[in-house]
């Protein structure tokens, strides 16, 4: 008999608790480090299990967006107009079909006070604006486009307003760091200050219920198992399941060899524990998709797929044409480029330099081209007759590239083999409610249980935005605080 | 306190045991009836639990292919080689990534056992072969092609046979049936006459359990609830989640507002009772997608996207075609054809006559068709050069389609409107290992509990070929059935 390795254990049989406190978060990435303040805040005692020997999570280690919008000081003081509706209506596009949409306009109806609620608790936000193709902004500019709002189709169903907050990424104690490091040192200081109790190398291994209620976490702590018991509340904050061979296998298969962004750590260890208690999931095979490409470059050329085809539209956010890519295209893409755009775009500034690789072909014209990258005869050739047609008016009736970006081919072309040049992290997890209670399969929420960040089905159910994880994480991170901190049962 | 609605009962608070057998079994569906006689056959008691009134299930409504291979009775008797290596194959390259490889060369290795076993239980198959595209034979041709074997990129990567056996649909008791039913029929006159008893109008709502192991389940009759007791175990033959309106937003959004091919009881509770208990799901958004194109007229002519490029191989199965167009055209279609193929099309025989409608659009030229469907200029015309250009050669570089349907698109042309020309049912539901035990989120089994049919993630997690559905349900409800009459405690 087996099967106990993940079940919850009975309250009863437990002979000792070593620790206890009201609220007990596991897991000190941005989720449970938002759950902490504010459970304390609360009034609660707020005790954290990290399983590594320090506070970050994945969040330390992200390039440090945060998906904020609806008229931020931040977006107001650069010129941006934005509203909760207007959010709501480009995250309800850009997250397709299946998108839980009370917990988007939540989240969108939230976004000013929560970023009222960074700013208070020290993180800072350098009022520049990087307005230009790129994953990042390339210095500590605190405002970017980070899903493709300015960008087609989603610049003709919301008015585009950037919404990537970046988290100043100079401090005089620390010199230069990431934009997640700079997120999280903050909030884990105002944690702390606030008296939250973290007890490190500590590693969740099952919930300990009573009937129907999470009252503790059974956990290991150098090889030995402790029973924490939650007075009030069990918050889950430990991350995805990036790392776990068989639920990626399972759920998200399009992922299998290419995890990306995420830390050895998300092991769907939250995910496993609390459905072995009934927790219901959502969009298990959602994700997040990076891609290989140097989107300065991409805007001014064309992306084509294995048959010679362009599939997307060039100038929008990265990540979305990593899912195009990986999702519909067999991850099969080419970017052609001419000299005079491949040289503007060398010219210019980018976060991600080591996508500034030589290309893999060159040639005098677009029929040798497609020779050399073993295309079809006439393949190539007409996508960019089409292409060019339309170009010289400054049109793309087939995806809508802005005109800026439009130029016909001509001269020399080259193009860079970017097959397979994808790389990812899960989206889904838990399913939870707008107080990050985690819902049993019944639809109804289980007692004591709680739960934040990427072991839960955010707001990105489908199509992703930069900074969305940061963003539900923390978002509804201080929720779970607030709900466990409460303690009410049912 | 509801959390309860589908959490697991102890067996120390059952009153009073309604019912009992050795294995307990719900859904008279063909996983059912399948677990059904072999248990019966292994000497235990059983009895089947059926929510509505009569045997069936979606199985009975089903055109009936059942997918088996590597070389049957009847592949042999109309000429083509096949074995299980050549079968597993296919199975593997069709389904995509994250297939159970240990579950799809097991079915492919117990193929021929499991024909016979259909065989030896009353099922006809006729020795007559349908060669043509189509989504079933038109008559009752006991053996189609039903996975797109003959067609690329397969064609390739195993030698095409084809695997969709069909009950032969003529009786002289019933008339006419279609080959589910005529399937269905035999086999639950099988289990009958073997003493299987079955409860109609009981519907499964809880299972029941003793620590880690599943002793019977609740269940409604008539607005009571009963308590049926399952001395070696339980078998879970409840069919999909297709009309769950939450769970396919969670989980298969692609099927939102389009549920085909199954029946309105595939609400997903076997799913849910098993998973309150901390049973682990797999494959959760894949599905099954139908395409109401006419596969005669699609293999003359070419498909194209809202970009009026072509996606995929026209000649293959329309499964195939379907979730092509579904899961990576964002649902856009378009059939574009001319005045030959058309009426050649028309000129066979088919068993989907409704698919048969006028065009949507005819022109006498490409660029006039063009104009008329609403794409850009040059879009369809250079799609249509391309094709041209190599069809005239009888080849087809970028999607494989075989000589035999290739030839330029001449005069007078017609294009069908198949834009949101998709339905489909989920492939996923709870992980199950070779001998049908239900695995825990642990991975071990989850003692007394077994399941089969489209309530479990079957040998398609990706991809689909038609008959895999009867297929895996029949071939793993008998090894329910017979792991469930073993009645071993890990």
């Amino acid at each position: 008999m087996t099967a106990g390795k993940l079940r919850p254990v009975p309250a009863a049989a437990i002979a000792e608790w070593h620790e206890t406190a009201d609220v007990v978060i596991a897991g000190y990435g941005i989720a449970g480090v938002s759950a902490a303040i504010e459970a304390a805040r609360s009034g609660a005692q707020v005790l954290i299990l990290e399983r590594t020997s320090g506070w970050g999570g994945a969040a330390a280690l992200a390039g440090g967006f945060v998906y904020l919008g609806g008229g931020t000081p931040l977006q107001r003081a650069l010129g941006f107009e934005d509203s909760a509706e207007n959010m709501e209506k480009f995250l309800l596009a850009a997250v397709g079909p299946g998108a839980d949409a009370a917990k988007i306009a939540d989240y969108c109806r939230g976004s000013l006070e929560h970023y009222d609620w960074l700013v208070g608790n020290g993180v800072p936000f350098r009022e520049a604006l990087w307005d230009e193709p790129g994953w990042e902004p390339p210095h500590d500019e605190g405002l970017a486009y980070s899903g493709g709002e300015n960008a087609a189709p989603f610049n003709a169903v919301a008015s585009p307003a950037p919404r990537g907050h970046v988290p100043r990424m100079r401090d005089k104690r620390t010199g230069e760091r990431g934009g997640g490091y700079m997120l999280m040192k903050p909030l884990a200081e105002t944690a702390e200050a606030l008296g939250v109790r973290v007890s490190y190398d500590v590693r969740l291994t099952r919930l300990i219920v009573d009937g129907e209620r999470v009252v503790g976490v059974l956990a290991r702590r150098y090889g030995r198992e402790i029973a924490v018991r939650a007075e009030l509340g069990v918050v889950l904050a430990t991350g995805g399941f990036a790392y776990s061979e068989q639920m990626v296998a399972d759920h998200a298969p399009r992922l299998i060899g290419r995890p990306g962004a995420a830390i050895e750590e998300h092991d769907g260890v939250g995910i496993l524990a609390a459905t072995a208690f009934g927790a219901a999931t959502a969009h298990m095979d959602a994700t997040e998709v990076a891609f290989f490409g140097d989107p300065q470059m991409m805007a001014r050329g064309i992306l084509v797929n294995g048959q010679g085809q362009r599939y997307v539209t060039e100038d929008t956010y990265p990540g979305r044409i990593g899912q195009a890519t990986l999702f519909h295209q067999d991850n099969q893409a080419f970017l052609v480029i001419d000299e005079q755009a491949h040289e503007e775009a060398l010219a210019t500034e980018t976060a991600t330099p080591v996508f500034r690789v030589p290309p893999t072909w060159a040639a005098e014209t677009v029929a040798e081209l497609e020779a050399d990258m073993g295309l079809p005869e006439l393949a190539l050739q007409t996508t960019v007759e089409v292409y060019n047609t339309y170009a010289a008016q400054g049109l793309d009736p087939l995806f809508g590239k802005k005109p800026e970006w439009l130029r016909p081919l001509t001269g020399a072309v080259a193009a860079f083999d970017l097959r397979g040049a994808t790389a990812g992290f899960p989206l889904g997890g838990l399913r939870t409610d707008l107080d990050s209670r985690v819902l049993h399969v019944s639809g109804e929420p289980i007692p004591g249980l709680f739960a934040a960040g990427r072991c839960t089905a955010g707001i990105c159910t489908g199509g992703y935005v930069s900074g969305a994880s940061l963003g539900d994480g923390s978002f509804y991170g201080r929720r779970a605080g607030l709900a466990a901190a409460k303690g009410e049962v049912e």
